[in-house]
């Protein structure tokens, strides 16, 4: 039972990023896929949810600045999916803020309107468009053995566990989002997507939708997209080292935000849970989940080894340890913190942006849906 | 399981037209709307299935220009809609024909883009924008219980019977088409929708989604669309007058389609099915199928009451009667038959038409979408 409840909650803390979990440096290509051979185009969204934590900056955001400049030939499409948002209840004033502030965010951390196309998936039918016709072949069973649709299930329905929900009750748009996911790839013909290791679940679906496609209307027509893999950073909650770091845990205390200060991030860091082992610090996530997980936070944001650190850091106490930590946190996001407050205010920017964004994104998918207009006898 | 196998039959008979069965002339809301108090906006959707028969035409199509023409200042909005005509297989270089030919067809009638928008669905995006949005306040509980939803399980497979059908393989867009169906008239904020008899289920549902949604978002935002209902006219096989006339009849001689010509309506009328009661003519749909069928027709034609018509024909022999009906069938088929081979011609005209239906369409559309988005947050 615990492993139940455990494994829904864990895929819980995965909505804020749909597409992208943790990736590393080094991205790696899962599928089949030869980057000498061509430009990559590579899509990813994520979901306005509030101001991202650090366990999202790390794991998920701060490697899309890292694609972003990694390959200069390569199509980079970075996304606010504001639909996707829907599939669970909403405060549309809380959400049409997380929405301004998500984008702001990418922004600030570093993804470069003038080398990536940014924008909000919401400001392109065609995504809702290319996912209709793809939902026309797209099996509903797929869909239902789709684990995010009885996790999703027990969500929405505030349930402990899958099996106290009437799956009858649940929205369409949740058992169908997957569909919507595929077109928010398959319409840039994306190659590569971002995904964390447990989420190759969805993007398999994309590439059977595309497959089921290029089979019944035009053959190679879609790139089926590989993922760009990567293990998956782990930031744990400084209050419970053996859960995920949450948007969503009782105490705030348990999690950095984005915007925390610095005098909030250092209490939050001197509040965390540790051990009560006095003699040094050693990377012992079993032993020493707290103390390990401030290793590891001090390891990701300085972009070091995390045995390395915990050498370096062998003969600290705790208190010297938090101190390092909550430096570096403040070093890693001090500048986009300022970024963002600046941005965010500059309503202006932010429109024009999005605008352009817009445009940039409705102009390479129209390319896509004239020819799939033209496939499937829609002209 | 003959009523059975029946019902399934009848059902998909009514595809042609997925908002509008059959309507009598005088046609009378059904639901609580006063159309004193102001003007109706009325939205109907036929799909693009191939030329269409005269029970097509007299059940369904003539009633939409006679709605047009009922009220100056209703708004009418006719649409032929491509994306529903996807749920199931397609050639899509037949669809690509049918779809024009469906267009051409409603103006050859006498839809008139000077009253009416005349559109193809598939040109205004956001039609499935608003589709994904319902979808995530429509349960799929509700979906699954849709009669049309079993129906087409089994049609799509191929089956005699519903429970032949291994559900699972049934794509999703068989699933959720109610709930475009839905944004197909309340993206106009329609107030009433012609529907037979038998399909006041759907725009049940369309009438739950827009309830559901104003009392999530926003009091009274949509209108709850009213039926336009009227008794089915049903126009039956020539071949076998105790089933509708239908597309899909092995006999072609079983239907009299929009686009045959003088002596092929002469030739099927003469040879269409009656009865061996030589002793004058009657109206007994049960004792007298074949005969009464054909009465009906002729009523329909001369937009006369069967038992005016009946009496008036009751000395006649079968071949007077078949010699009545063809002429009464061809001079209402005529001018409009003349008119699509004209129309069907004129690419440029048909291509100028639908391009300002869509642009009139998409204005109309894009203010609900704007209201929508501020609604729900996505702003």
């Amino acid at each position: 039972m615990f492993l139940r409840i455990n494994r829904v909650c864990r895929t819980l803390q995965r909505f804020p990023s749909i597409f992208g979990g943790a990736l590393r440096n080094n991205t790696t290509s899962a599928a089949k896929a030869d980057p000498a051979l061509k430009p990559r185009t590579i899509f990813s969204g994520i979901q306005p949810t509030g101001i991202p934590h650090l366990g999202n900056y790390l794991g998920a955001l701060s490697n899309w600045v890292k694609i972003q400049n990694a390959n200069p030939q390569d199509k980079h499409i970075f996304s606010v999916v504001g639909w996707h948002a829907l599939t669970l209840p909403q405060n549309p004033k809380e959400l049409a803020a997380a929405r301004r502030d998500m984008f702001a965010i990418l922004l600030a951390i570093g993804i470069d309107p003038k080398r990536s196309i940014i924008f909000h998936q919401d400001s392109n039918a065609m995504h809702t468009e290319l996912a209709w016709i793809l939902s026309c072949i797209t099996p509903t069973g797929k869909l239902r053995r789709m684990t995010s649709w009885k996790t999703r299930l027990a969500q929405s329905r505030n349930a402990n566990d899958e099996s106290e929900v009437d799956e009858s009750l649940l929205n369409a748009g949740l058992l169908t989002y997957p569909v919507l996911q595929a077109a928010d790839i398959l319409l840039y013909k994306a190659t590569h997507v971002p995904v964390g290791e447990d989420q190759t679940q969805h993007l398999e679906l994309s590439r059977d939708i595309a497959d089921a496609f290029n089979r019944a209307f035009a053959p190679k027509f879609f790139p089926l997209p590989a993922a760009l893999i990567t293990p998956a950073k782990r930031i744990l909650s400084l209050k419970d080292p053996t859960a995920k770091m949450s948007k969503s845990a009782p105490d705030a205390a348990s999690r950095i935000l984005f915007t925390d200060t610095a005098a909030q991030i250092a209490a939050k860091v001197r509040s965390a849970v540790t051990d009560s082992i006095a003699s040094g610090v050693t990377f012992d996530p079993v032993a020493r989940p707290g103390t390990s997980n401030l290793l590891a936070i001090l390891a990701a944001c300085a972009g070091e080894d995390v045995h390395a650190v915990a050498a370096r850091c062998a003969g600290m106490s705790h208190g010297a340890l938090k101190a390092e930590v909550a430096g570096a946190v403040e070093a890693l996001v001090a500048g986009p913190r300022a970024e963002f407050a600046r941005i965010r205010t500059d309503a202006g920017y932010l429109d024009q942006v999005a605008a352009e964004g817009a445009a940039a994104a409705r102009e390479l998918s129209a390319r896509t849906m004239a020819q799939v207009r033209a496939k499937i006898g829609l002209t």
